[in-house]
């Protein structure tokens, strides 16, 4: 038994799946660590590492079997089940979500759809009947929802993050640009696509990052 | 002159500045490392190590200077000027985007919108008007803008953000599920949910990631 990988090699391993899932889907059997390097942009060093510690997938020198680390990855990270998620929010952002035709591929099933607004509660979107948020208890319950989508505007994140671990729900994917507080035990996952701008702003202003000499502070 | 940081110096930048800025606006004038730490979930070490990289942000012991620290991230991230941005494709997701209250907030503005479809160009949206995606390289030259957002089905995002680099852009913000190959000095951040989905399946999982003892492969 060991502990949970650190969240930057689960990173890594999400990264070598959707490279080996497009090599398996392309009928290749056989890469190797050079060449998942120069997909994947980590380089071939840690790619061993990584991969040597989940196990041995092939024969020294001859390369990785691509069916092979594919299904292993895939069950690695919990994806060779069927993951039921519900969306809370029915905006814009929670219907374009449904459009996401890569959902389905990677056992992510949409089972539950919620909004406080008697407009929107009972209209049929993609399939599924939009419920009522004050019945997300019952309803993840008799749907075996696992995990929600929060696409609800700031400010009533926080509010429906704790209808939803009231109800019983552990993993919440949070798409509002508010920092979530939920008790120990649940897991959130930011979709914070600022941050992305931010990088790019980095980059662009395309200046070095000046060091003011000095020592390390205690602050 | 240095080099530009690595990717994840740059994103813990970020989460400090996102900390710091909610610091700033609820008026604190001094923070540490430690309350820096509970915040961020970054480590106390990490964080004195980051931030006396970048200069002195205070007297040893006795804290940081929020509003000092506050602009020096900004001025680090580039978010000091403000960033035209362009949003590619005007679908559901698109529009969801014209949401989201955080932008202006954090320098970007919103200052062109591109479709392909007939119906949608010419349409206002967000008091924007939509441009037909041809006239993409005059529009983002005469608007000044330097970033663009992809938000098209991924079958369409290579072959937009080809007509973007073509029109000088270099900095797309990708949200469809497929990685986009650029020229070298264009840089591409993915905005890729799946990945957080596939986080929360990994821990909700609660296996224990099992190893094969074995050699290091060199595959």
């Amino acid at each position: 038994m060991q502990d949970a990988a650190p969240p930057a090699t689960v990173s890594r391993l999400i990264t070598y799946l959707r490279a080996v899932a497009d090599l398996h889907g392309a009928g290749t059997a056989i890469t190797s660590s050079d060449s998942l390097a120069a997909t994947t942009g980590i380089s071939a060093y840690q790619i061993r590492k990584d991969l040597a510690y989940f196990g041995t997938f092939g024969t020294r020198g001859s390369g990785y079997d691509v069916p092979l680390v594919h299904e292993r990855l895939r069950e690695i990270l919990g994806l060779t089940t069927v993951w039921r998620v519900g969306i809370i929010g029915m905006g814009r952002l929670g219907q374009a979500i449904t459009d996401y035709p890569a959902f389905g591929e990677y056992g992510f099933s949409i089972a539950a759809m919620f909004d406080h607004d008697p407009d929107v509660i009972g209209q049929e979107i993609a399939g599924i009947t939009v419920t009522d948020i004050r019945h997300m208890p019952e309803t993840t319950a008799s749907r075996g929802v696992e995990m929600v989508l929060v696409t609800v505007p700031a400010a009533a994140a926080q509010g429906v993050a704790e209808l939803a671990v009231g109800a019983g729900i552990r993993a919440i994917l949070n798409f509002a640009p508010v920092v979530l507080r939920v008790p120990a035990g649940v897991h959130v996952e930011p979709v914070d696509f600022l941050a992305g701008l931010k990088r790019l702003s980095y980059h662009l202003r395309g200046l070095p990052v000046l060091k003011t000499p000095g020592r390390t502070q205690t602050a």
